[in-house]
């Protein structure tokens, strides 16, 4: 089945276009899940697994998708990567997308080990791609995409220094636009049933007049849109990343979430003992959110 | 000790900047080295490792650096991975500086996450990296390399599509040269005692006139070329890219040395029984041929 599709259909059947960040970093555990302060790699693995996959429980009701960044597994080498492949199968058991947060960007015959590594190996639904070496280096990426899997092109960050070659002048586009080209482009043809591309864009959400621009010139391609929370996005600046129908587009927060024990207001109400309660409400304060920023949205619950 | 000065020294101890990739593919290993048609992947994986374990046996005498691309051992998962880790440990133990080739590219806390992986993990002496989310993207590398480490950016790669987003036109710039400009700025304060900076630059040898002009543009960058051999580089079209003492780039070649076996004139001569005599002979060949290449170069033998 098309990516796209499956994904529009996951927002629907859980209410929300919210998506959560996996991007687990052994110091910041709650303290249950310590191993101390200086555990050996393997126990340091075991134990960000144990806390990711409680936090998969968690959500798995609440949201159509989780974004595992593989850098934060790669972190504690293979014993990492090795958890990083059992919380993306986790992840799939409780009925989630996964997009497999890589960023990859290499030429053919590498680009082609990775797409295998990411979607065939490990499993993911889709992946997160770097543009910057052009069609051929996206080619095997695209050819899993076309037996149902999805990827999302890095056309603009969210971090401050992504002007330094993303806003460069191109004639009369900037290069994020010519790139957006590019990848409205790339998913004309692989269009689902219900309109949206299985080629998406990773569009930073710290730049909303950015957003809409994109969502125009880019119609039928869906988005990520990282940085809600903590990176300092709003989702009332998110509503012109969407389409009219409050499609198109899916909403990461990623330790806005996984720790919001640690963070306001659900730590002094909840306190480090119920880090899974926290990441409950966390998540419903954002859907809730979410809704209200895009109330013409038919996956409004 | 300064990377760059590493990487020159070992480049006159061998007397040449030859650079062996390491992109071991399953399928094209030599018969005595294969387990058979589908293996399980740990299968796999063993035979990747040990198939370039001897690789490393046979060049380090011949060459100062390897460059092993992870995405060919990712292609077996957390075992694939794993033999990474071990690929890495072996070469160092045999005197090689080890380029890890990855092309990471993410925002801060994740390319920190990528940097440790790496560097302090991994235990690479430099990494491949990509310049498209800009400087802060790179801080946690260039803390590392500030320590002793190397890097090396994609500023134009050697795939035939990187014009669509390297070749745009950035003003009086393309956006390659704008990058490129990016990169010299970045290695201006990280220059070695023999005046190379230990940010380095990926520059496609598939291009030999834009590697001159890249040459003049970043005059103490050292400069990783691949595409020699079977991307069709030649040595001749890379004499350009060399500073005018002979120095500043490494030259990598990897299918044409490791499955050198299967390629003429080594299959006649010597058939696949006598791989390891193949991959020898070949970089012997590709040192000669640089050394032709470059009749200035302080680094000959």
């Amino acid at each position: 089945m098309h990516f796209a599709d499956r994904l529009l259909d996951a927002i629907d059947e859980k209410g929300t276009p919210a998506m959560v960040g996996l991007d687990p970093r052994y110091e910041s555990l709650p303290a249950e899940l310590s191993r101390g302060p200086s555990p050996g790699r393997a126990a340091a693995a075991e134990a960000i697994l144990a806390f990711t996959r409680r936090i998969i429980d968690v959500v798995a009701p609440l949201v159509p998708a989780v974004k595992p960044n593989i850098a934060f597994f790669e972190a504690f080498g293979s014993e990492g990567y090795r958890a990083f492949e059992a919380v993306v199968a986790h992840a799939r058991e409780r009925g989630l997308l996964v997009v497999a947060d890589a960023k990859r960007g290499d030429i053919g015959s590498t680009a082609e080990a990775y797409a295998r590594a990411l979607f065939d190996e490990i499993g993911a639904d889709a992946v997160t791609l770097s543009p910057w070496l052009g069609e051929d280096s996206l080619r095997p990426f695209f050819e899993r995409v076309d037996g149902g899997k999805g990827c999302f092109l890095l056309v603009r960050t969210s971090n401050p220094s992504s002007a330094q070659v993303q806003d460069l002048p191109a004639g009369d586009r900037k290069v994020f636009e010519a790139v957006a080209d590019l990848v409205r482009g790339w998913g004309e043809s692989r269009l689902g049933e219900r309109g949206f591309s299985s080629v998406g864009a990773v569009v930073g959400a710290t730049f909303p007049a950015q957003a809409a621009a994109l969502r125009e010139r880019m119609p039928r391609t869906p988005f990520l849109l990282p940085g809600y929370g903590t990176q300092g996005g709003k989702a009332e600046s998110l509503r012109n990343a969407f389409g009219k129908d409050g499609y198109g587009a899916v909403v990461n927060s990623s330790r806005g979430i996984i720790f919001a024990f640690s963070r306001e207001p659900y730590a002094s109400a909840l306190g480090e003992e119920r880090w899974e309660e926290a990441v409950r409400r966390a998540v419903l304060d954002m859907r809730e959110d979410l809704a209200a920023a895009v109330p013409e949205a038919g996956w409004r619950a």
